[in-house]
C-alpha cells in the first residue's frame, strides 16, 4: 500500500481524503496557494507544500509544481480529488510517467470518457442506451420526418450552429414537423447564418439520476446505487439523494447493470459514476461519465457503510474488488451549503465567517473545511460545507435535515442555508416530484426574520 | 402521539431528545436552572421555563417545580433523560397523577428494580442469573466452607459493615479457607465493631457487559445487543463500544434472551439496560438494571440503524414493538469528553471554552451542547460531548476515533481528549484485552507537546 499521498486539491474534499488516509495510516502531502494558507487541509496533512498564488492556473492546475510538490515529498501517489485536475488525462499521464500512482482512471479511460461525442459513441458500442438521434444534419424535411419515425416521438431538432434556444423545436407528432422544421431552419440561418440542423429524442420530464461505480485493475466493476441529482440551478447540482423517489427495483438493476457494463467496457480503473437522463416512462439515456469522485458520494457511503475515497485508494493499490453491486438500505439526503446569497441570485459571498455553530447528533455528517475566524478566499468554488443527513424513510431523513439547518448558524458570510430550508418544505420535493427543471420555477419566498 | 414533551434534564441528553421530538414534529418544552440560561436546549426547544437556582436540588430535582411547567406549557408528556429524576419512582407516579405520560418506566416497575436487593431476587424468580452468594450472613467456618462448595471456588468473603476493601478477602480453595475466614473476621470486627461476613462468588477478570432492551405496553421486549462498558475510572464509565470485543454470537444470544427474559417478566415499558458481570469463562451475573436512557446509547444507535429516543417516544405513546431482536452490522465506540484534567486525577475543570472545533466527516457523531464561548457551570456532571465513531470493523472504528480525536480542539478548559488519545493507542485496549480493572493499572504517560 502506499506510503504517503499528496492530495492535489484543496477545501473540503482535501480534507476528506486527508481523514481517510490518517485512518489508513498513510502519510499525507498538501498543497495550497497563497489564498489558502489558513486552510484546514494544511494544518492536518503531515506536509504541507505552497505551489504557488491564488489563481488556479498558478497553482492548482499547474501541473509541474504539483510533480515537484510530489517528489520532493516522496509522495508515492497523488489524490486528485474533484474539479481541478481531477480529469485530466494529461495529469494522469505525467504522473504515471513519473512513477507517481494517479489515484484515478488511466489518461486513456479518461480521454475515452472526456469527450462527449466519443464518450456516446464508446456506449453504443458497450450497448448502452444513449438519447437517440440522427446521425449528422438532416438534410431535408422528409430526412426529419424519416428520423423522428425512428427515434419516436416527441423529437427536438436542434440547430447545429445553435445556441440560447434559437432554432430549437420540440415536435411532438409527424403533423407538426413541417411548420416547426421550416421556422428552426428560418430561425438559426438567420441568427447564425446556418440553417443545419440536427435531432434528438425529446426527453420527458427528465430526471438527473446517476449510477456510482468501481472498477478495479483486473477489468471487474461493481455499482453502488444511484443518486438523484435533478435539482440543479444552471446544471449546478444544489442537492442530492438516494434512493431517488423516482427508483423502482427493476429500473435499479438496468441502470445499474448498464453502468457497470460502461465500466468494464473501458476496464475502468477506480471510482466513477455515469449519469443518465431518465424520462418520465423510466427509459434512460447515458449522459456522461465523471472519471473521478464527486461532491455528493457521501450520500453514498452512509446508505451502504462504505468509504469510497478508502476503496479508491485500495483499488488504485492495486487490490481487486468484491464485484458486489450494493443496494441502499437507509435514505441520504446532501444539501451543497455555498458562500451564496439566494436572496440576491446566489451571488457570491466570500468573506470571513464570525461565527459558526454547527448541527450534530443522530444521522447526520458535515464534512467542512471552514471554522469560525476562516476567510473564504473569492477565487474558488463557493461550496463551503456538505451537510449529509441519514434515516430509515425518506420523510425522516428531510425531517432531520431541516432540524439541522435550523441549528446550523453561519455568520458574517450570506449561505444557501435559508435556500435548502425552504426547499425541505416545497411541496413538490417532499413528494419526491421534481425534474432537472424544478430550479427555473423556483423562487425564495421573503426573508425569515 | 404527543403534542408537547417536557424535557426534564439538561445538557447534551437535552438536546439530544430536543432533536428527536423536532424531527418527529412534536413540540418541545425545555426547563432551566439560572446556571443554564445559556444552554442550547433552552434556545433549541420551542419553549423554556426556568425552573430555579443552579443547585440541582432546587431546580432539576425539585419535582413540583417541573410538573408546574410541565402544566403551563401544556405538555402531555415529561421526558426524563438520564440522571436527575429518570429513575425516581415518586415523580413517574406524580407525572401520571397529573395525567402526564412519563417517557419511562412505570413507578412500581422502577420501584422493583431500583432496589439491589429486590432486583436480584426479582430476577432470581424471572431465571435470569445473579452473582451466587450466601443466603444472608455465614454462621461460621463450616457454613463458609459449605457455601463455598455449593458456590463454587474461587470466592469472595465480605464484612457485611464492610468498605474500602477492609474485611474482604478472596478465596481460591478449602484450603485457604480457614486462614482468610478468620483474618477477615477478625479485620473487620477491629474496623466496624462487626465481624458478619457474606460470601459471593468471586467473578475472575471480570466486564461490564450490557445489553439494551426495549419493551412495550403489551408485555412485549426486544434487545438491542450489548455494549461494553468495562473502561471504568471508579465506575464511571469512561468508553464504551459495541459489539463487545469479548462476545461471542453465543454469549450475545445467551445474554440477549436473559435481558429480554428480565423486562418481560416485570413487563417493562421503555428503554432500559440490563448491566451484568461476565467472567473469563463468559459465565455472566446480572448486576443491575438501569431503567432509563443510558449515556452510551448513542452507539448501539449507530451500529443497527436506529434512534433509541424515537422508540422512546412511540412506545410511550402506546405504539407497539416489532419484537425483533437487533444484531450489530458494524462497529461503534464512543469517548466521554469531560471538563476533567486527566493529568490531574481527572480533577473537575469548569470555565469558559474560549475556541472549539470539532471533528466531522465519514463515521463521526458528535453530540453536545457546548460552543464556543460557552462557560461550563461548576454544578453538573462535568461531560461536555459524546464523540462517537463508527466503521466496518473495531480497528477501523479506532483508527477513525484517534483522527477525530486529533481534529477536535477544545481551548480554556482541560478536558478528557488527552486520555482517550492515550486510551486509543494502548495495547491492551487494541488488543480488545481490559476488564473492569482496567484503569487501576492505567497512568498518563507525559502531556504531549
Amino acid at each position: 500500500m502506499f506510503k504517503k499521498i499528496l492530495i492535489a486539491n484543496r477545501g473540503e474534499i482535501a480534507l476528506r481524503i486527508i481523514r481517510t488516509c490518517k485512518e489508513m495510516g498513510i502519510k499525507t502531502v498538501a498543497v495550497y496557494s497563497k489564498a489558502d494558507e489558513e486552510s484546514l487541509h494544511v494544518r492536518f496533512a503531515d506536509e504541507a507544500v505552497c505551489i504557488g498564488p491564488a489563481p488556479s492556473n498558478e497553482s492548482y492546475l499547474k501541473i509541474p509544481n504539483i510533480i515537484a510538490a510530489a517528489e520532493i515529498t516522496n509522495a508515492d501517489a497523488i489524490h486528485p480529488g474533484y474539479g481541478f485536475l481531477s480529469e485530466n488525462s494529461k495529469f494522469s499521464k505525467i504522473c504515471a510517467e513519473h512513477d507517481i500512482k494517479f489515484i484515478g482512471a488511466s489518461g486513456d479511460q479518461i480521454d475515452r470518457m472526456g469527450d462527449k461525442a466519443s464518450a456516446k459513441s464508446t456506449m453504443i458500442e458497450a450497448g448502452v442506451p444513449t438519447v437517440p438521434g440522427s446521425e449528422g444534419l438532416l438534410k431535408d424535411l422528409d430526412h426529419a420526418l424519416e428520423t423522428a419515425e425512428e427515434i419516436g416521438y416527441p423529437v427536438m431538432i436542434k440547430a447545429t450552429a445553435g445556441g440560447g434556444g434559437k432554432g430549437m423545436r420540440a415536435v411532438w407528432s409527424a403533423d407538426e414537423m413541417q411548420k416547426h422544421f421550416e421556422s428552426a431552419v428560418q430561425e438559426a440561418s438567420a441568427a447564425f447564418g446556418n440553417g443545419g440542423m440536427y435531432m434528438e429524442k425529446l426527453i420527458e420530464e427528465p430526471r438527473h439520476i446517476e449510477i456510482q461505480v468501481i472498477g478495479d485493475q483486473f477489468g471487474k466493476a461493481c455499482h453502488l446505487s444511484e443518486r438523484d441529482c435533478s435539482v440543479q440551478r444552471r446544471h449546478q447540482k444544489l442537492t442530492e439523494e438516494t434512493p431517488s423517489p423516482f427508483m423502482t427495483d427493476k429500473l435499479r438493476q438496468e441502470m445499474g447493470d448498464a453502468a457497470v457494463k460502461a465500466a468494464e467496457y473501458i476496464k475502468y480503473e477506480g471510482a466513477g459514476t455515469v449519469e443518465f437522463l431518465v424520462d418520465k416512462h423510466r427509459n434512460f439515456y447515458f449522459m456522461e461519465m465523471n472519471t473521478r469522485i464527486q461532491v455528493e458520494h457521501p450520500i453514498t457511503e452512509q446508505v451502504i457503510d462504505y468509504d469510497l475515497i478508502r476503496e479508491q485508494i485500495l483499488v488504485a493499490g492495486g487490490v481487486p474488488i468484491s464485484g458486489k453491486n450494493y443496494e441502499p438500505k437507509l435514505h441520504s439526503i446532501e444539501c451543497r451549503i455555498n458562500a451564496e446569497d439566494p436572496y440576491n441570485d446566489f451571488r457570491p459571498s466570500p468573506g470571513k465567517i464570525t461565527t459558526l455553530h454547527t448541527p450534530g447528533g443522530h444521522g447526520i455528517r458535515l464534512d467542512t473545511h471552514v471554522y469560525s475566524g476562516y476567510v473564504i478566499p473569492p477565487n474558488y468554488d463557493s461550496m463551503i460545507a456538505k451537510l449529509i443527513t441519514t434515516a430509515q424513510t425518506r420523510e425522516e431523513a428531510i425531517n432531520k435535515m431541516k432540524r439541522a439547518l435550523d441549528e446550523f448558524v453561519i455568520e458574517g458570510i450570506k449561505t444557501t442555508i435559508p435556500f435548502h430550508r425552504q426547499l425541505m418544505d416545497h411541496p413538490d420535493y417532499l413528494a419526491g416530484n421534481y425534474t432537472t427543471k424544478f430550479m427555473e420555477d423556483f423562487e425564495m419566498k421573503p426573508m425569515e426574520d
